[in-house]
């Protein structure tokens, strides 16, 4: 049977009914009271999820369009920058950098292995020209976090630097205090830990970010913050935003704050270490280094099968869409998204699909039932 | 009685109840086999409607991105180009080349006339460095139609320009050939002849488009529309898209398509007719010069009172969304949205509000029933 389609892959994530509901409504002016009405009441559910006192912009497109805007909008052509590189994420800020002429000095690890926070510190000390670290937060094709909160102390003590931060997948699945860490600019969207479909995406601007803004030169219109902000100050929107998208957004949020900050980061943690542990109980490879998974997707290396035929298996059989392994990780490696709106359930469902996947498949090292058994102690003990 | 909003704006316009529908499905993965096939059959029902044999790519944005990405996908710095100027979408034409540095040459007519299409002939003839004319078929802050038909004549003639266009309110109500036309970029929005909410955005390119994006080096990410065509061509994008607004552009394009254009453009011309004739019936004057008043927006001026009164009292009593004036007219003139999902009931019924509300304000010159009287007339003759 199709048509019972359950997401687990990184984005787009599920979205609860109350969401789906609300972004059915026939749109209204976006000029209207009512709408402003949202826009204020989303911008302070905004901050409170980033935990900041900052601005946090919404705007109409994919998390990318919220990463380049975070660089065009504080940066000026040949300034230099640290981009961390570990992930095809990574990369694409590399790619952002230098499209816009910066001068970017590349820290890489290896795909699988966090970033090392000092030698963003190395580089910082010994170059007071640098003028912004921009790293991914959790590196979604590797299902690796990075050590967001130590970069940005080095950055915080630099004078001229600024910290950028992709958090496209760590925002509302783990801790990212804003202003307690000194991170200046956090880009995001909306499929991801939002629980609502692609289409907005998020950057949050520190002082210290509209402080460099004044001086940056790179061209734009569409992503200009500054008409955003202007905008945002009248609870409005400097273009016709995605309507739809927003109802979606403030019963999300509502969601969310009813939930609690802490439950949120607690539940993602707990799915985390269940999937994590359950994996490994089976005889499965992790592919992130230990103490360094994310809390949003998880990277598995099956062994003596090509990883496509297990998500293609776990597709056909019972219609959970998980993520394949990207570039040369193609077939090396699945990955499970257990990002946003997923419960206990989902955890279980998914481990069950898995374990009866690799007994039919003819790679099942463990008896059927090992990984359940393994995820229900976690979840019985948490819960 | 509030929570019975009927808009009739010039965007966002009403969106059918299949369509919302579609938008509230539950998210597919945007790498899926599912997916592409509605990226396929989408982009071939949008080269339909745009009638050409060139791309039409399809941007996670608003209007402003895909006119922002049809200047800088083909041209560079230092280009010279015209821009006509005769209302605020023609200001922000204006406003995105210089960002980028163009070197505009101003076409301008007074707001509520067209655009002179022998002005630009004269600079075309004189100058063979200009680049590009960038204007905008339907003005919808004044509600005037410009020749882009003739307009293009002359940018065919020329060895180096293309001709782009802001067909926002135009494309989906009234004909647009893009070939036949010779238009080189056309850029337009979702919340607009489209029939769907907000959030996506569409530039159609020709080969001639296509030539002069070889020579452009003017930088783009999010906007590549390199990127786009690449993903295309796999029926795929190359940023997460918004996948629910494409559930809806399926269902919308599909309704159009079993419309027909004919019949869109001569229900858009019957009804531009209706509101035209009626509510001069009413003693109103049009604010856009005769014969030259856009298929999609009416815009009106009052006698002997402020048109933002008329406007909320309608909103008031009969939960009717009418545009104001933008900038200087505000005040002067109000606007009715007549684009996209209106039928000829909707047509009356802003009609009868406005005469009801006339009167209501003391302001009526003609006795109640005289622009509807007007209407139906124009209403049966073509039904």
């Amino acid at each position: 049977m199709k048509e019972k389609l359950t997401l687990m892959i990184p984005g787009p994530t599920p979205v609860p009914e109350r969401v789906l509901h609300a972004i059915s409504k026939h749109p209204i002016g976006h000029r209207s009271p009512e709408f402003q009405e949202i826009v204020e009441k989303t911008t302070i559910l905004l901050k409170w999820l980033h935990q900041t006192t900052s601005d946090v912009l919404t705007i109409t497109g994919s998390g990318t369009a919220a990463m380049e805007a975070g660089i065009i909008n504080t940066l000026s052509k040949g300034d230099r920058v640290i981009c961390g590189e570990n992930g095809k994420f990574g990369q694409r800020w590399v790619k952002i950098a230098k499209t816009y002429g910066l001068d970017v000095i590349t820290v890489k690890a290896n795909w699988g292995e966090p970033l090392n926070p000092k030698k963003f510190q190395q580089i910082l000390k010994n170059d007071p020209t640098i003028r912004a670290v921009i790293i991914t937060h959790s590196e979604t094709s590797t299902g690796v976090i990075n050590n967001l909160e130590e970069i940005s102390t080095y950055v915080k003590a630099h004078n001229n630097a600024i910290m950028i931060a992709d958090c496209v997948t760590s925002i509302g699945a783990c801790n990212v205090p804003m202003d307690k860490w000194g991170i200046d600019v956090i880009a995001s969207g909306s499929q991801k830990g939002f629980m609502i479909p692609p289409g907005l995406s998020f950057v949050a601007m520190s002082e210290k970010a509209w402080e460099a803004n004044k001086r940056s030169d790179l061209p734009r219109f569409y992503l200009d913050l500054n008409a955003y902000k202007k905008a945002v100050d009248k609870h409005s929107n400097p273009f016709t935003p995605s309507i739809n998208l927003y109802f979606g957004l403030q019963e999300a949020m509502t969601m969310m704050k009813e939930e609690g900050l802490d439950s949120i980061f607690r539940r993602h943690e707990k799915h985390k270490n269940a999937i994590q542990t359950s994996m490994k109980s089976i005889g499965l490879d992790l592919f992130a280094q230990q103490g360094f998974g994310s809390p949003s997707i998880t990277s598995i290396i099956p062994k003596n099968i090509d990883a496509e035929e297990i998500r293609k298996s776990v597709k056909n059989d019972f219609d959970i869409l998980l993520a394949g392994g990207q570039d040369h990780l193609k077939g090396n490696i699945f990955r499970i998204g257990h990002l946003g709106f997923i419960n206990d359930r989902d955890i279980l469902t998914v481990i069950a699909a898995i374990e009866t996947t690799l007994d039919k498949l003819g790679v099942a090292s463990k008896p059927i039932g090992t990984g359940i058994e393994t995820a229900s102690k976690i979840l019985n003990a948490i819960n």
